[in-house]
Formats: structure tokens, sequence, C-alpha cells
């Protein structure tokens, strides 16, 4: 899309802003062009010249919100090269955007549920699971390597970590006094450091 | 609703089938009371008779995978009184929702999308959550009276527990190749009897 200084590409970035925000409030069952075109404050015939329909404005939501969640884990990352410390600054960049940037967090979950019944968004969905493992095998593999976790199979491992994470932001947007975002982030910690360090029980 | 016998109550479970599969085929955002009345093959009448709208018809599918849900857990628990082995147990009968009766998961995976935008939902929702933490809080009671797990908080680990669940079915979901069911059980086995069992690393 062109670099940042690119008058196109900001245009594009402020239509992917307001579908966020429409997401957030309604979700995609009640997106419409029509709405997004007032949301961003332009016509519907610029709308369609940016995206075609509502599936390729969730595609570049998803695309974008991804970003800036892999922004987030790098910018984690420079603050330890320890395997630990960047698990641990993972989960914190995973869950600070399900809790506190709930906007984002919204993104992934329309675009979980129109996955079951678009091949273009479930393809788009796999691919950003996988870039999502990926980054997280970097962190397992850094980690056998340097002898602080135990040998394990990094796909399943990086399943596993996702899988936590995800599962604890879920309840956490169902309710939110479930538990403190510290506490999440302890207890996400205390449950993977066992798992990747402890001997099996 | 009922007994089984009553007539009304199995009318209402054929619509309640009938909102499942249309679930799964194409997603709420797609349910209507028309379609789903072909489906349920009786008028729109009779289907407005039973059920107010499509939210409430999703309440009521969602409240009918619960206990489903439920009875296999107990199916489950019937086999051993062993808190290690009922925790297997409640792990076996959760992946098998997601992964081999997949029309059951995706009413959850709706539920879970609508309930952003809908404050009955998200208060049915939410409850579905609590009742599962409890059911799962129940095993680890369990386990930490007869010594087999250590004192954790209980609810905290139930929330950990059911995250781990609902984070692998979704992934399962969106790749179904990512790993068996047998090795989806055997890493949830191992992630958390070593956060139950295992001292702090």
């Amino acid at each position: 899309m062109g670099r940042r200084s690119d008058p196109n590409h900001t245009r594009a970035n402020e239509i992917i802003r307001a579908t966020i925000r429409c997401l957030a409030r309604n979700g995609f069952s009640h997106l419409t062009m029509k709405r997004l075109s007032e949301e961003a404050r332009i016509s519907q015939g610029i709308l369609h010249y940016y995206f075609k329909d509502k599936r390729a404005i969730l595609a570049a939501a998803a695309e974008h919100v991804m970003n800036d969640l892999d922004l987030r884990a790098e910018s984690e990352f420079t603050r330890t090269a320890d395997p630990k410390g960047r698990l641990r600054g993972m989960i914190r960049a995973c869950l600070v955007v399900a809790t506190v940037d709930r906007e984002f967090w919204t993104v992934f979950m329309a675009l979980w549920g129109e996955s079951l019944h678009d091949s273009g968004l479930a393809v788009l969905n796999k691919n950003t699971y996988r870039r999502a493992r990926k980054s997280i095998g970097g962190i397992i593999e850094r980690g056998i390597a340097s002898g602080d976790f135990k040998p394990v199979n990094v796909l399943q491992a990086s399943a596993m970590i996702l899988a936590l994470i995800d599962g604890i932001s879920l309840q956490l947007t169902f309710e939110k006094k479930l538990m403190s975002l510290p506490d999440a982030q302890r207890l996400c910690e205390t449950v993977l450091l066992k798992y990747l360090v402890a001997p099996e029980p």
C-alpha cells in the first residue's frame, strides 16, 4: 500500500480505523458499507475505490491489528534477550490488546466467526494463527538452545502457549472482573513456565 | 420446558437442532426466522410461538449445547473418582465437542460474537462460563483435598484450565491438521498436570 507519506495509504488507514470502531460497537453482522462510509466520513464511492466489500475491509483490519501486535511484541523483545523474559513480554503484549485495547481484540473475534463460513477469510485466519505460532516458536527455540526450556516440540508448544493466552483473553472479554491483568499475566507465566521448565509429573 | 414426552418440548428441541445446523452452515449473521422455519419445516407463525426472535433461539441453542456438554462430562466422571482421571475426562469431553461434533462448538462461537453487542446474550454467555468454571472447580477441589493437586486458587485454576481447552479448540477449528485429537488431549494433560502438580520453577 506504499509508504506512510502516501496519501492513499493514509486514507486506507483511516478507513481501517473506522472499521475497527464499527466492529467494536456493533459487530461484523451490523457492518455495512453505508455505515462505514459515514463513520469514515467519506462517500460510498470512495470507500468502494479502496475496498471491494466488507470482507475485504475485515481482512485489511485483521492485517492491521496483527501488524500492531507484532510491533508490540517486538517492543517487548527489545527489553531482554532472555527467553523467559521474552515469553513474559509476549504474554503481556497479547493480554494488553485483549483487555485494554479491546477494539483491536474484537477484530480477531469478528474474523473467527466469519472464517467459519467464508473460505477466503478462513485462509487469512489460518495464516494469522500460523504467523502467531511462528513468532512464539522463535522464543521457544531460543530457550531450548540456551537450556532455559526443556526440549519440546516447538510447534505444539507454540500452539499451547497461544491457546492459553487466547482462552484467558476470551474469559476476560466476557467477565472483566474475573481477575486483574497482573493476575492473568502471573497465572499464564506460572502455567507456561512450569510446562517449559518442570519435569513430567 | 417439561418432560421429554411433552410434544411442545419435542417441537422446541427440533427447532433448536435446526438452529444448530443453520449456525454451523452459515453463521448467526445469516440466520433468519424465514430460513430457520424452512430448515425446521414449520411455519414462521409456529416458530414465533416458540421463540420471540433469533436471539432467543441462540440462547436456547446455547443452553442445549451446554447441557449436552455437562452430560458428556458427567459420563466421563462415572468412569473414575480419581481427580487426575476426571480432569482427563473433562478435557476429552470438551475437545470432542470442538473437533468431532463441530456443529455444537459453532453455537458457542456464535454466542461469543453476539455477546459483545447484546447485553442479554452477554449475561447468558457470562453465566455459561461461570457454570463451566464451577464444574472444573469441583475437580480441582477434590484433587486438592485428596493431595493429588497442589493447593491453588480454585477459581483461577479453573479459568486457566478452561482457557487452554478453549484456546486449542479454536486453533483446531481453524486448522484441523494442526495436531490430532489424541495429541491435543495429551498436550493439554501435560500442561495442566504440570501446573497442578509440579513445584514452582
